[in-house]
């Protein structure tokens, strides 16, 4: 068995999520929309998961629109918020994920224009570039809390508190903030806030926005009258459950949480160290589970499939847009040199990732960088 | 346990295609866009998928975009079309479901011309007034195949002809048609079909806009380059295995088709007839499986309230917009008069209904009607 070290792309289902979502698959398969028992509950279930996830991140359940998953989230704040605000700036940073940037380049194509917040060489958002983007009028400003690729926790807060004073609205894709830091609404002081359920040990399919009431968004999928008119289509039950229960589990998680990640991660670039890796992000305040690596002179996609070959599931810039050839547009941001960047390696880890594991990636990597760069010594 | 008499709303998942689903929620869990195993396990599960899709309705696996929903669908279709579309005339039937009409209106609000073809009274598309319609140059054209309150079928290869002539782009909704009736997309003669899962025995959260690929179409949710750049967002691969393995067992189950369904509505609507019901469509083609009407006087709402509580579980018009009270927009379509409208009840067969459930509904029914009658004499 391949051991899983790609946690940032997807997490296993927790077993305990599976069996909450299994009575939805069978007895109770009803549609929330029907009036009938089987609708009714399907739709009592709907509701408790709509609790659980406010509580996740302490918002109040009515604040909570699901959707099919992080992706069309973002796209629903973006679009739906362009549909209402009059076009004038946009401001994202420059390292979001392609859910963010695609559909803001879309709005730059519809009369918005387009500002990306610089980032440092360690990935995090530079507040004095935030600060002079947002003396420009802006209509809304979006920046993700934590970054796929590195890891690095962005300072939001401060960035919410620029947009406010510009009367922009402000949204933070939290997907890969939530279960590894504390991640609250309030305090980040967000208009709205992306979160998913795959990236937390729930199911693929169920994700949310979670937005301040105030806020007008046109619905980006419209049609019967579900989730107050906001988001149209039978509600994906099973997976919406799945998510509520991974949202408690993710808490629980963090409470109790002892660093063994933290450790793991301390071990794991020791070693890459030793074995000559640039290591993205390190200095500056990054989630625990997250390593960001590349070696001088050896391709990203070589490794991935060498790894793989060897028994290690890892990525290679962001599985998102692994169809690319082009180097992480992340690291780009960082200014890191392109041939650099093209071979980039990310380790995420996860809540079952044994210490045994770390140990034996290294020893795994250590033999394939050895053989390729030999075949590269051979090849000059 | 209570009756399910309401298919057209939910289907209950086959245990076969939730067996087929069961490894992808478990040891394969991972990314389809990711490199490794995991990820590889995943991307041929998808693809073996669109290909059990693209077989049930005679389409090319390439001609298969997966989406959340048949909501999604449809709005990606509308909306991704009218993106690339001069503005002329939309054409819709005046019986389309809300996620093919509210998405027409605001098309309508964009500078499109929306213009419904009107529907006889027996809920069947009036071809010479689709005829008048498409007489001015028209964009787009979206009729659905089988409608999902009165299971009427529609002539939609007789529309599309019209719409081609016009050279516009054809579109049809086979939601409510798949695994009922035989469903091709190259003799329906149209450029686009949605279809779902969740109403042919697999999950819900997976569902597909067929295209014909000459068609442009913008993304309605946009960022990685999933499903050719047409559907960001990480695909929900044991719903869409799901969804292959329910397309499978429904093109099968069609091919040994044996008229039951069909015995039991005609025993149903016989019942329903010595009870004083007027049946809606019953005068043109409809799909086996479902029986629509109402009995004068007698609200829909409180009927399907006092079914349940005796037993069985149908439906007061459509299942999608049950938090309105306004009557049905597919009877009011038809000229029925709203108060009859308002007393509409759907009942919708499945493949497991068994002749004693159609034996004790109409008992019920019988009891029901008659307190109810009872008590609205003694309010008079």
């Amino acid at each position: 068995m391949l051991a899983y070290l790609d946690h940032n792309a997807t997490t296993p289902l927790d077993e305990k999520v599976f069996e909450a979502m299994l009575p939805y698959f069978r007895q109770h398969f009803g549609n929330a929309s029907s009036r009938h028992e089987y609708g009714r509950n399907a739709r009592k279930a709907v509701e408790e998961a709509r609790e659980q996830v406010a509580n996740a991140v302490g918002a109040h359940p009515s604040q909570v629109i699901f959707t099919s998953g992080g992706t069309e989230a973002n796209n629903f704040m973006l679009k739906g918020a362009s549909a209402y605000l009059k076009p004038s700036q946009l401001v994202v940073g420059s390292v979001e994920h392609p859910s963010v940037m695609k559909p803001a380049q879309e709005l730059a194509c519809m009369g918005w224009s387009l500002r990306k917040i610089a980032s440092d060489g360690h990935g995090l958002l530079d507040l004095s570039d935030a600060e002079l983007a947002l003396q420009t009028p802006t209509g809304l400003v979006s920046t993700m809390l934590v970054n796929n690729e590195t890891g690095v926790i962005q300072n939001v807060s401060a960035i919410a508190e620029l947009a406010r004073k510009q009367g922009a609205w402000m949204h933070t894709d939290a997907v890969q903030a939530l279960g590894k830091i504390n991640v609250n609404f309030a305090s980040l002081n967000v208009h709205a806030m992306t979160l998913s359920a795959h990236k937390i040990y729930g199911p693929k399919g169920a994700a949310a926005l979670v937005v301040d009431k105030r806020l007008e968004l046109k619905p980006l999928i419209s049609g019967g009258g579900h989730e107050k008119g906001l988001r149209a289509g039978t509600e994906n039950v099973s997976a919406i459950v799945g998510f509520g229960v991974a949202c408690e589990l993710a808490q629980k998680r963090l409470a109790g949480s002892s660093g063994i990640l933290f450790a793991m991660r301390e071990k794991l670039e020791n070693g890459l160290a030793g074995l000559g890796a640039v290591i993205f992000g390190q200095a500056t305040n990054r989630v625990q589970n997250t390593s960001y690596f590349a070696f001088p002179g050896i391709d990203g996609e070589t490794l991935v499939m060498e790894l793989d070959r060897t028994g290690y599931a890892v990525a290679s810039g962001s599985a998102c847009s692994s169809g690319s050839t082009e180097p992480s547009s992340v690291l780009m941001a960082m200014q890191v040199e392109r041939d650099l960047a093209r071979g980039a390696l990310r380790v995420s880890l996860g809540k079952d990732t044994a210490d045994a594991q770390i140990d034996g990636f290294v020893v795994a990597l250590e033999t394939v960088l050895a053989r390729l760069r030999k075949l590269s010594a051979i090849a000059v």
